[in-house]
C-alpha cells in the first residue's frame, strides 16, 4: 500500500497533467463547501455583528485632536472650502500681514500606525508656507496654482489626471514631482481624499463574478464580462449602486490567476467577486476594493505570491502605504485574510522543489524588514509564516500550482482552502 | 485688430484656462464634421472598394513559397496537425531513423518587409532539430513537451499564459525564455497563430464607445462601459459578433486621454471606437484592433505622443514588432492612419514652449533610425514629419494639449484634426 502511493507520486511528479490531482480526493461536496461560506458570510453581515461593522474611527480613540485624516467630500464641499480659505487669505492680506498656507507635514516623522484602527495617520504637525519668504514663494505660489485648477474641476466637474493637471502649466511646476506634491498637500489642508479633488489615478484593475455596479450611470453586470472582465473605473465617486449575492471577495494579485479564475467562472461554482490589480496595487482598485467590503459587507480573501512582495502587496491594500498615509481612512480595507499561497502551503501541498525559487539576499532582507513591521506583528499567524518563509529561504509563485495541472488552482487548491477556511 | 488679437494670445497664455480656447472658432458645426466621416467610412465600406477591402496575401504575390506566415487555425486543427506530426515521428523512429523536428528560422536574417502587404514576414531558411545530437537533445526534448502540453488545452479547450506554461515543467524548461522560444517555434512549425494554441498573454488594453461584441459568449455594449471600459479580452477566438454604428476607430497610445474621451463621452458626439492598450501595445489588443477594423471596415486614427516611440507604438500595430514577425498577418492592422500628436501639430496648434520637451540624444538616434524604417520610408508624410522632429529637437506628449485647457482636447483639437481630415 505505501509502495503504491509512492509509485502514484512519482508518477505524479513525472506528468501531473495525466494523473489524479493531489489532494483532490480530500474535497467534500461544493454544497458543504457552500455551507460554510454563507456561514462565513454571516458572521461578516451587519446585522449579527454590529459593533465590528461600525468601524472605529479616530475620534473613538480620542485621537481626533492628535491625529489628522481626510475625508470624501462632495464636489460643492470642496469648491466651498477652497473660496474659503482664498477668502481667509485675502483678508490676511488686505490686513496688511501677507498671506500663507498652513501645511499639514505629511513626513515619516509624522506618521503614527495606530493598531486599533490597524492604519497608518498622520500626526498633527504642520508647517506655515508664507508667500513672502524667498525659500517658500515658489512652493506657496504651486499652491495657489493647484487650489485655483482645482476650483476649476468643480466648477466643470470633470475630472483630470495629474499628468493633466502638471501640463497645465509647465512654467511654474517644473516638473511632476513638484505638483504631485503640493497635490497632496492640498489634499491636507482641505481634509479631504484626492479623488474627492476629482484627480485620478489610471486604472489597471478588472473586476469579474458575481458583482453588479453603476460606473458613471451605467449598470454594469460583472457575471456578464466574459473572460476579460470589467476595468475598474478610475473615478470611485461616480460607482455606485453595488449589489451581489456573492459570500466573499477574492483579492488575487496576478492577472494569470484571475485569467484562470475567470474562464473557470470560478464564481459560479463559488459564489464570490474576482479582482485584481495585475500586480502592485493601484490607487483606484484599492478604493474599488474598499468600497465592495464596506458596502458589501463580505469577507476578503487574498491570493498573492508566496514571497515577500505578495505580503506588501496585501499590506499596501490593507493598512496603506507611507507615501498616502494621509489618506489611509479612505484607501485601506480593513481585515483581508492571507489565503495563499502561503508558506506553508509549499510543502502542505507537495508544490515540487523546481518549482521553488531560492530567495535573494534582497528577498530574505525585505522578510526580515516586514517582521519589524506593526501590520505583520499584530498577527501571530503571518509572523510565523513570514518565519518559516526566511527560515527556508524559498519563495513561490502562485503560477507554481499550475505543475499539478493548469485547472488545480481552481478545481483543488481553491475549493480545499474554502473548506478548510485555511486563511490567517 | 492685430493689437487685439496678440493680446488675446498672452491673455490665453497667462490663463488658457478661462478664455477662448485657441483655434474653437474654426470649428465647423458637428453636423458638418459628421458628413465628412460618413463620407469617409463609406470609402472604407467594402462594397465601395472591394479591391481594397480584400488584403493582399503572400500567394497573391507569389510569394508562399519563399515566405511562410501562421494563420488562424481553429482547436481540432491545431490537434490534429500535433497528432499527425507525431505519428510522422514515430514512423521516423520506427523506420531506425531517429527523429527530429524541421523548425523555421525566426532570426532577423530570415525576416523580410513586404512593401506590398506592409508587413515584416518570415522567408523560407529552417533547420533541422534532431534528438539525436548533443547541442540539440534538449530544445527536441522541450519542443515534444510543449507539443504535449498544449494538445492537452486542445482536449481541454482552456486557455493558459506562458508564464503558467513554463511552471508546468520547471525541471525541463529551466527558465522562462527557453519554454517562450519554443512555443514561438511550435507556432511555426505547426503554422499558426500562438493564440490558435490557447497561449494568451495578460491584457491590458480598454475598450469603450461605439461597439458591441461577445466576450466568451457574453454581449457587451460598449457604450455602457461607464468611464472605465470594458478590459480587452486575453482570448481573441472567444471574441465574434461585432457590431457597430462608429464612422472610425480612435486608437489612444495613453490612458490619460483615454480616460479624458471616456468621461466626455467623445464617442456619442463623433461616433467612434476607442480603444488603449495603455502605453506599449500588447499583444490581446492587436489582435483586438485588427479584429475590429477588419470585421467593421472602419479607418483607424491613431493619437500617440510627438516623439519617436509614439511613432514606434503605431509601428508595431501596424506592421508588427521583429520578434514576432511569423505573425504579423494576425497581429497586424494595415492602414492605419497618424493623426496626431504630430511634430508639425506644435507650432501649428500653438503648444507653448515649456510643454515641448528637449529629445535627448537617445530620442534622436531613435528617431533617425526610424527613418531608416521601410515602414517609415513608404509614407513621405511620415518621414517628413519625422524630419522635423528630429531637425526641431522637440519633442512633446498628448497631454501637452492640457495647457489649452482640460478639455481641449475632446472640444477642439479632435473635432478640429476630424474636420480638416487632418491625419497621415
Amino acid at each position: 500500500m505505501a509502495d503504491k502511493k509512492k509509485r502514484r507520486r512519482t508518477e505524479s511528479d513525472a506528468d501531473p497533467e495525466s494523473d489524479p490531482l493531489p489532494f483532490k480526493s480530500k474535497l467534500k461536496p461544493d454544497s458543504v463547501i457552500l455551507q460554510s461560506l454563507k456561514a462565513l458570510a454571516a458572521e461578516y453581515a451587519p446585522s449579527t455583528s454590529s459593533s465590528a461593522a461600525k468601524p472605529l474611527t479616530l475620534s473613538d480613540l480620542f485621537l481626533s485632536d492628535a491625529c489628522r485624516e481626510v475625508t470624501d467630500l462632495p464636489l460643492s464641499s470642496v469648491q466651498s472650502a477652497i473660496e474659503s480659505l482664498v477668502l481667509n487669505l485675502t483678508h490676511s492680506i488686505l490686513s496688511g500681514q501677507g498671506f500663507s498656507f498652513s501645511v499639514p507635514s505629511r513626513s515619516s516623522a509624522n506618521q503614527l500606525y495606530v493598531p486599533e484602527l490597524d492604519r497608518i495617520v498622520l500626526k498633527d504637525k504642520s508647517s506655515l508656507r508664507p508667500y513672502a519668504n524667498v525659500s517658500t514663494v515658489r512652493k506657496t505660489t504651486i499652491t495657489a496654482r493647484i487650489l485655483q485648477l482645482i476650483h476649476q474641476l468643480c466648477l466643470k466637474n470633470i475630472h483630470v489626471t495629474k499628468r493633466d493637471l502638471f501640463y497645465t502649466d509647465v512654467k511654474l511646476f517644473q516638473d511632476q514631482t513638484q505638483s504631485d506634491t503640493v497635490l497632496d498637500d492640498v489634499s491636507c489642508i482641505l481634509g479631504c481624499t484626492r479623488s474627492s479633488l476629482n484627480v485620478i489615478a489610471a486604472e489597471k484593475g478588472v473586476v469579474v463574478g458575481r458583482l453588479i455596479f453603476s460606473d458613471n450611470g451605467d449598470m454594469i453586470d460583472c457575471t456578464k464580462m466574459g473572460m476579460g472582465g470589467k476595468a475598474i473605473p478610475p473615478n470611485i465617486d461616480r460607482v455606485g449602486d453595488m449589489q451581489s449575492d456573492a459570500l466573499f471577495i477574492l483579492l488575487v494579485e496576478k492577472d494569470a490567476a484571475y485569467i484562470r479564475l475567470a474562464e473557470d467562472r470560478f464564481y459560479n461554482r463559488f459564489p464570490c467577486i474576482i479582482v485584481t490589480a495585475k500586480g502592485q496595487p493601484d490607487v483606484a482598485t484599492r478604493l474599488f476594493l474598499r468600497k465592495m467590503k464596506m458596502e458589501l459587507n463580505l469577507p476578503v480573501l487574498a491570493l498573492v505570491d508566496s514571497d515577500p512582495y505578495g505580503l506588501k502587496i496585501l499590506s499596501v491594500y490593507g493598512c496603506g502605504s507611507k507615501n498616502m498615509s494621509y489618506d489611509s481612512a479612505n484607501l485601506t480595507t480593513p481585515d483581508i485574510k492571507w489565503l495563499g499561497i502561503r508558506p506553508s502551503d509549499l510543502d502542505k501541498y507537495n508544490i515540487p522543489e523546481q518549482c521553488r525559487l531560492p530567495m535573494t539576499e534582497l528577498d530574505i532582507k525585505t522578510g526580515k524588514d516586514l517582521l519589524e513591521e506593526d501590520f505583520v506583528k499584530k498577527n501571530p499567524g503571518w509572523v510565523e509564516e513570514l518565519n518559516l518563509m526566511v527560515k527556508t529561504k524559498q519563495k513561490a509563485e502562485i503560477q507554481a500550482l499550475s505543475s499539478f495541472g493548469f485547472q488545480y488552482l481552481s478545481e483543488v487548491y481553491l475549493p480545499l482552502k474554502l473548506q478548510q477556511r485555511d486563511w490567517l
